[in-house]
């Protein structure tokens, strides 16, 4: 059984949903899900779908050549179709912090993410243990601030021999430059340890604590060139009280970090995001 | 501009979802809402379709005659069509906690409810003052053992004379009888104060403490003639701690039952609640 | 039976609940509930205290004046000693918004709340019939940039003519001035409707809606000069998706701004929140 | 510094805590948190108590005598008084689910923890690699009816050669026997996969599908003979939709289960938790 994903974007215009199942049921094709959404105020529509299709012979290829040109070029539509025997490739950013990696790596060999890990990167050897013990190539990078272009250099050299679909900077520390930033739109997946925008910057735990809040969070988002201000992709939150030190809340949010990029990952990973305007649409 | 709600269940076989939109583009709609679920085990396809038509001579009633012959029976279909335009009316059972009665009433006159309230029914007479301050009649019905039958009569006559839509029991603390329920099959909302399946029956809250849980619920459900063992509309929970006597339970759980109720409602008023096999299918 | 409350803090040093407890002890009292906190950064030690007294003759006063003598003066502290029998007093701003009015006055009406309101201003007459219906007086006192100070002037008097021990902003959309703060330092509660800091200032659903967040939130905070950064009782959050219009996120927030100014008003109304640093401490 | 954690029960008197804060103030102990708890039903006091000690020659064993004497004894106080530099030593039995051992050795990895773990036991190999790769001995001991006297008796031997303080029963899957509970009674930590007292027994996702639940939870108790009866010491929840399949509702349940467990952990092994009629006081 072959099964697709279509993802589309478009201007909003009568027909759309009709004209796309119908060409799904000429091609013998099945729609086993299908959410769409209108932002009103832009006119803009957005659909999600996944189609199943009983044919041997289905090639995906022929199937998005005919799509663009039966529907998407109508509809002037931004559209992506993916097969879903393709697993996605993600590269993970590390630095000194292990409570996200040991978590993803702990989902990875369950066989919980729809995806493949080809290795890891850090800019320290401290993590390099736990990328063995999961059996995970490792890459130490070194960065200073003279040696960030030829570091960045062999990233690129990295993720590109590697084609690598995404990456993720699981408390990775550094600010990424533009020039990785483009070759990856929105595709970058960085988590931030406050509910932003709230506490952008550095040590937002600190900064949550002077502020006296009652709840902390944490957010995960695509990295743009503007820090900390990237589409949201999801964001969760735990209640905290004046009993809890720095060290109390810093702790409290690594479950909150975890979870939240865990969630992110897999929402990008099984194709349910679509960007706009600087924001998301996240399909269930 | 005439808009309308479709809710579909029927088994899932290829192209519904293309035949039905086809049919509303046909009849020059354009569908601004769609979502669709499917049962995978049981093979069953529901869906929820808001479409809206510009011509002014639009009749829901033609459009459902059309949409019956030509679309419903092909696919055996169980549906329903509504007009926007037409509000739900929907009666209050009342006893003597006031706190649901309070909240629904502040809602209802800001606006902010999709439904007419006709009238507010109780077993007491103590919430007619709240009653009188909004300005919405109250009919106190009695009911003991032996004026049961007679009571529910009463109360049977006023839902008819009222063309009454849907009954909500606001912590209404009587058992309703299987003739009220099978006149409103899945039309009467119940609150009840646990995390349903937990502490079904009387006395949650005694039970709760009792058994020392860490967090407390509030159940919204359909009438069913099983006690507190219909469809679950909607749940919430609140985290508590030993420090909570019963007394406490019960005034954290009452903000929970508030909430939870007037989710209920709201879902339910807004045509987003499908029923089968005593579960819901809550759209968004 | 005679309760008091007692709020302490002081410099952190050693002995000083035993003192606190032999005092009591030695004055027939018996400690119901005891909780400290101390902030180890500043080295400043809270405490809350209820005690219960059987002596029918005891009187507060009398205890305060030995408490101040005794301890107080030898530990440097500032302390409050509440009779449990005065209920605090407090006044209600509003404005055009309702359902936190609605809420509050269905609390107020169910007993839930340990305080007395007097009375309700408002810069419009729009939520008059409301205040009306529950039978508080609604104090009409409109505030145009040249009135504001003669407006002012009339809250104020009657504010100390009815001895008024807090003032409770519901959704009032005034900004109050340096005057009333300094009269009511840490005792006018605000709600505001975010996840402070986030989106201070003005439209902040609208901010919210802008930045694609995933999660809304509402903040209560003691009203200090600068805006929106007075210390924080309590904040709840919900989540939201890209569904959500501003509109829905308005309505979404309803419930939190109700639920969480309630709650910061039962915490100050039972003695439970002392401030420092522009932060809370919180007893449970 | 010595620090050490006192955890006091008796019935309700006046005067207990000036007692023991005297007590310590005596002996040139400082205390740096006091929690206390009254139940006024059964009319029994708790408190959990921290004091540091600065003389160097300061003995916890002593200190527990002189404390029995002089203060223990008169109030007749169920106690236990910890010395903060033992760690407690924690047993985990596992199965063939892993993702609540990866997220406990990957806490255990991080220092999140305060205790120490000797040894993994399973009645399967299949978690030997996860162990082996964070270097802590695994025995494998499987369970038949025939073998389960002896299986638990090989159990046994281990638990006391290492001096086991508690066990943590990581899904384990098996029913632990009424001996082994009664050497390690309110010392046996289970996670239940579901919002106790819902869905007791086996298979609580397949049963919580099947009443089209709104919410999921987990829960984490002490064992006793009853079947997931035992005090409840953490629980948590996360909403689902009618878009969850078992399948989905499992992979949900996953993460509540680590944290839940982790939590519980966290609270018994910094002697947080007290037991009695089968609840639980969870001190912060």
């Amino acid at each position: 059984m072959n099964k697709i994903t279509i993802l589309i974007h478009c201007k909003d215009l009568p027909g759309i949903i009709a004209s796309v199942t119908n060409f799904i049921t000429e091609k013998q094709g099945n729609v086993i899900y299908l959410d769409q959404h209108v932002d009103r105020e832009q006119n803009i529509f957005f659909m999600r779908l996944e189609s199943e299709f009983q044919d041997p012979n289905f090639s995906t290829e022929t199937f998005k050549d005919c799509f663009k040109s039966n529907i998407a070029d109508e509809f002037n539509m931004k559209w992506r179709i993916y097969s879903s025997e393709k697993k996605p490739k993600m590269a993970l950013f590390v630095s000194k912090y292990d409570h996200c990696l040991y978590d993803l790596l702990g989902r990875y060999n369950s066989g919980e993410l729809n995806l493949e890990i080809p290795f890891i990167i850090s800019n320290h050897n401290d993590l390099k243990p736990i990328a063995d013990s999961f059996k995970i190539p490792f890459y130490h990078i070194p960065v200073t601030k003279d040696t960030k272009a030829q570091a960045e250099a062999k990233q690129l050299e990295l993720l590109e021999a590697h084609n690598i679909d995404f990456i993720v900077l699981a408390r990775y520390m550094q600010i990424v430059s533009g020039t990785l930033i483009n070759k990856y739109p929105n595709k970058i997946i960085n988590i931030h340890h406050s509910f932003l925008p709230a506490f952008v910057g550095a040590k937002p735990y600190h900064s949550a604590y002077k502020r006296g809040v009652k709840i902390i969070g944490a957010t995960s988002h695509y990295v743009t060139e503007e820090l900390d201000a990237g589409p949201i992709i999801e964001q969760d939150v735990a209640h905290v009280s004046h009993t809890y030190t720095i060290d109390a809340l810093i702790a409290k949010g690594r479950d909150l970090e975890k979870i939240v990029l865990a969630n992110a990952i897999k929402s990008h990973s099984n194709r349910k995001v679509m960007v706009y305007n600087n924001k998301t649409v996240i399909f269930s």
